[in-house]
């Protein structure tokens, strides 16, 4: 079934693959009247975009959007934004190689075994380009949040055993350097890690982090779609996403219940609490506190060391993979995991104008007779 | 919006509040034919139900099953079936010392702020009683997986800092002792650490571990419902769960591409997989391996130990919770893990019917004209 | 796939046998705060009741609801609300002359070949009485409606030949009469007309039309949640129901345009129109006049008259169905119409809410940054 | 809400406005390995152009379609087959006159009052040309159909008053002729209607009717996604259409039911009907039978007669609308009743493939254990 679309009140459906004509959204559910410019978008392509020799490919990818509808004198007319990428510079000969041959840690096995058939060419719909359609959605989700005086900020907490620990975070230096870790020392230290990988033909994996601050208490819908169930999807949708972490995460499983929960108190603006290992969400509902969470990412599965593997047609094999691969894909997946917050943020924000019977007569200026 | 469904092809409803008068479950889409008896549901709930004063409330919950449709002279019928359980020795009485006050790591505060409004009886919605639903509808897709000789085993893998050691793992043990471990010394390790927890009036969370085996390769949608991001969302559902592991999980981000990838080889039974880090699912597709995965559960946050928090009047408040409180909710919720993973496993099984246009032609008996 | 669930922002599931323990249904994503009582709901379910020997089935049907969740301390909570119906009076004994024989006009066959499985007690799930879940539903959503200041009015049009002609049509005289027409003289007839057919076994049809008034304009989604198609999904998915008019309905495939424009003009509230041939629905979006359609339901099926059918092994039989059977079921299905109506009508009220970033900011009472 | 999307198992999103850079959609949940080439699509974009000047406008629409994914080596892939057609000719210049007047019959006004906005060159997204998207999907969803053995046919039944009385219908006719009527002699007479209207500077409607044949028993779910349900929805949300009948549609409110019930009988085949009243629905589920519907399409609204209107300021005025506008929508709108229909079986004949245990254990070579 159709599993290329993400949201409930907003969503977004991707298409497109690695070395096709093009990589694309559709946006569906955005609310008519925002403000927005093609130019708006080139930032968060931006982020995505291999910059640094040290940490990625050297696949040349210009990734120019275009908006082909859904904006209409530079504004959201509330009809469905598709956006565009055309591929280029997709040199698939590079590929040949591996036509007949199961590439470990990618989908190359299971997507032949489910559809009984190879798209080769780097990943084909498995790629990372397919990210390029949840950036655009994100961005513009997030210039919507922004103006709701929200904040989403993802950061590389960690690559391999390298952890940020600058206090505080310095969220500009992310924005900059070539790991995105708000921590210029483990930045050059993760560097110097990575490089000696790169030697080896080896990869690395690393943990992003993610804070969304300004969101109002209540969002989320109990049962299931709990928001901290919907970002879980999110995130764990997201290619070599292995573990996704609310709040205090995979430590809660040691804490007592007088150490985890987060006690109440009154400050200025009204309650809050006084510790947030809850991440910001309290029964997939949240708290008005800062929204915290942690993805894992697995090394990037294209390695030149020499790997064991069979061929489609059952042979025994070994592999070393060349071509234009990420030592470790962190550093370009934050921009992605901040794009997933943002569009679940906002579904969220969308779906909960709907709770109360009084908010609704209000709405509508519309007395309860 | 309507967050009460959960799944695609399969669909399960939960409704129902803790002290309202029953607590009840929809489960659409389930195909006609197979054999299914109230009897059946009866060990499923059994193991959701407080078993043994020393890790679990006192509250006496029968918890007799009512199916009211989609069964008929014994067998599923392809519609609906809705199965309901009343409510019964719901003192609410126990929580009238709650009405005005928000308990910490609880869903009042935010229920409170999304709905404008106060079940103040024992969570009403939020309560763990919800998942009753969810394991009846479990343990019907559980029978049907069993069917097609699949296995979903869940079970207790930590409580606190108790880790088990059993090697192998002793399934059978998990199912007769009272923290669901599957290894006998661990039990008793934990029994005595959850004791001393409860002498203090404080609580503990552990670690939830599926295992599914059985499943064939190619289950999952790409991009956005990949088999394992529909598991997390599943998962974190569950409402203490604050983080998801697939296969290696956390570890991923510390290991190297060479270390992560699982090499594949030939067996008697075709390709396999040297190692399992990718937990059997590669790409959002399953693969053939064994499924495996985690779920961290915070600490039960109804503690007797004092805690500060604030009315719903804005006052700072002392509270103690006294009453029927499970210290660890863990090994009543290793059979919520399991009915989550056996609800996604068959939906996925379902929507995975699509994938190919020859099999659809097969299925219809039509020849491609 | 789950077929047994209707609607977007609001979402309604019903499930239950005619003959099986109870009939339901699970009101889902319905806003907190509307006062509400059990006692609301039999109006409805009174004017869906076989009223009269005349028109209907001598079947006594009690129908008392039962609310099993989502409201608490008189008004609704936000949760799913969830109704049953218990069975009662279900003489499936009746039916046992047709456990291997295909009623024409019936679901039994396409219900066979489908499902492989015959439930021939009355129907099963292609019994009317799923409607009862809908009805419930439906009332509640116009509790809602009417206290935004909107109108929903289903009535009968018209029982086999017998058409409406008072003028203005007398809504209180519908819901005092057995044929729910707002006409003296026509219910008269018509129901000369309804004796004279059950003298000789036979059956009828007719038309129920419905009119919305006070419907704000701007409901409706493009371009296929659009108003009407959501409305025309929603009747026809009613058992009897083969065709959907919608304003002028049928007669415009024989009108010009200069006919059928409704020109527009200015009166004191604003914007309307002179004519209503588009029935309050422009582009598939709600205009702010009254919405007006029409459903053309077919004879009741079962009728005493001998009939050629074919039994479930294949040998050709004759049948004459005897039994508690309505010889005209329209007066029955009007408050099924106006329940469909009434959800499709809310649930667009809420889905409207997500049209204008503007209406966002203020909703939530952020300023655009 | 995201009102963009049709369809469950299969599922259709269209973008783009009228005078927008492209108009496109988006089909996903389409199986793997069908051929499918970008020429295969030409047939039916090529009956949807304007043809012919006695019937359309003249505005030039070369619509060469590019399928931008889900397309490999000459083959579908399973991943979404996204599809663009580039708008040219678009002398929006033309509609400046209408900047600020609603045109009476449009959705002008409708989405300015939802949206807060205008977009007024030819109808942006409430254009006809919105039906390109649905014209492409629906005729891959044919193409995989016809491999299947089914054939869907739609037609011109009526041109205002001019009706098709050729019998038996001539369909080939109907894919040669200006109004496609499978009748030579209406065609001529339609013609003659249509120019003198066009004179006048006035349109007329008419009735499209399509037969689906070939289609199993079974599909369609109960009880809400009834096949019929489905049906009239992908139908009225067709812009001008006002009414949809399934078999004898609206002649059934005044049959009795041993008239309009369908007798069972044997043939060579099994069970069948010996009429079609049902138009091979019973009960929402297909009965194997030939599936029969008819829609009601309104008069272009664009006529040069002149109408009574308002501005969008609120003054009365009187507009008279020239350009390139249909004098009659209906042939073109044939192909667009037929895609609508195409997409909704194959959606059902996915779906459908759920319904028993024993096929599904089948379809997975799966014994029952």
């Amino acid at each position: 079934m159709a599993g290329n679309t993400f949201g409930k009140s907003l969503k977004i459906t991707t298409f497109g693959e690695s070395h096709g004509p093009a990589i694309g959204v559709v946006l569906d559910g955005f609310p008519a009247g925002m403000e927005l410019d093609v130019q708006d978008l080139l930032p968060y392509l931006e982020r995505r975009r291999p910059g640094n020799a040290a940490v990625s490919s050297a696949r040349k990818e210009e990734d120019l959007p275009e908006i082909l509808s859904g904006v209409f004198e530079g504004k959201t007319t509330g009809t469905p934004i598709a956006v565009i990428v055309r591929n280029q510079d997709s040199r698939s000969g590079d590929y040949d190689a591996l036509r007949d041959v199961y590439r470990p840690g990618h989908a190359d096995y299971t997507y032949h075994q489910k559809y009984d058939f190879r798209d080769h060419r780097g990943g084909g719909r498995s790629s990372g380009r397919e990210t390029i359609g949840r950036v655009i959605a994100g961005g513009i989700c997030e210039i919507f949040l922004r103006k709701m005086g929200m904040e989403v900020n993802a950061y590389t907490y960690s690559i391999g055993p390298v952890e940020c620990k600058a206090d505080p975070l310095d969220y500009k230096e992310a924005l900059r350097n070539e790991t995105r870790m708000p921590d210029k020392e483990a930045n050059e230290e993760a560097l110097t890690y990575i490089a000696s990988l790169k030697e080896k033909g080896d990869s690395c994996g690393g943990v992003i982090a993610c804070r969304i601050a300004g969101v109002m208490a209540g969002l989320g819908e109990p049962v299931f779609d709990k928001l901290d169930a919907d970002l879980a999807k999110a995130l764990m949708s997201i290619g070599a996403v292995k573990a996704v972490e609310i709040g205090a995460g995979t430590q809660v499983s040691r804490m007592t219940g007088s150490e985890n929960n987060d006690a109440f108190g009154m400050n200025l603006y009204g309650v809050s609490k006084k510790t947030n290992h809850a991440g910001g969400i309290l029964g997939g509902i949240s708290d008005g506190d800062i929204i915290e969470l942690k993805v894992h990412v697995k090394p990037t599965p294209s390695i030149s060391v020499t790997q064991h593997t069979v061929s489609t047609e059952g042979e025994e094999r070994e592999i070393s993979i060349h071509g234009r691969h990420d030592p470790v894909i962190v550093p370009r997946a934050v921009v992605v995991v901040e794009a997933m917050c943002a569009i679940t943020i906002m579904d969220a924000l969308l779906t909960n104008m709907h709770a109360r019977s009084e908010k609704i007569f209000d709405f509508y200026n519309r007395e309860d007779h």
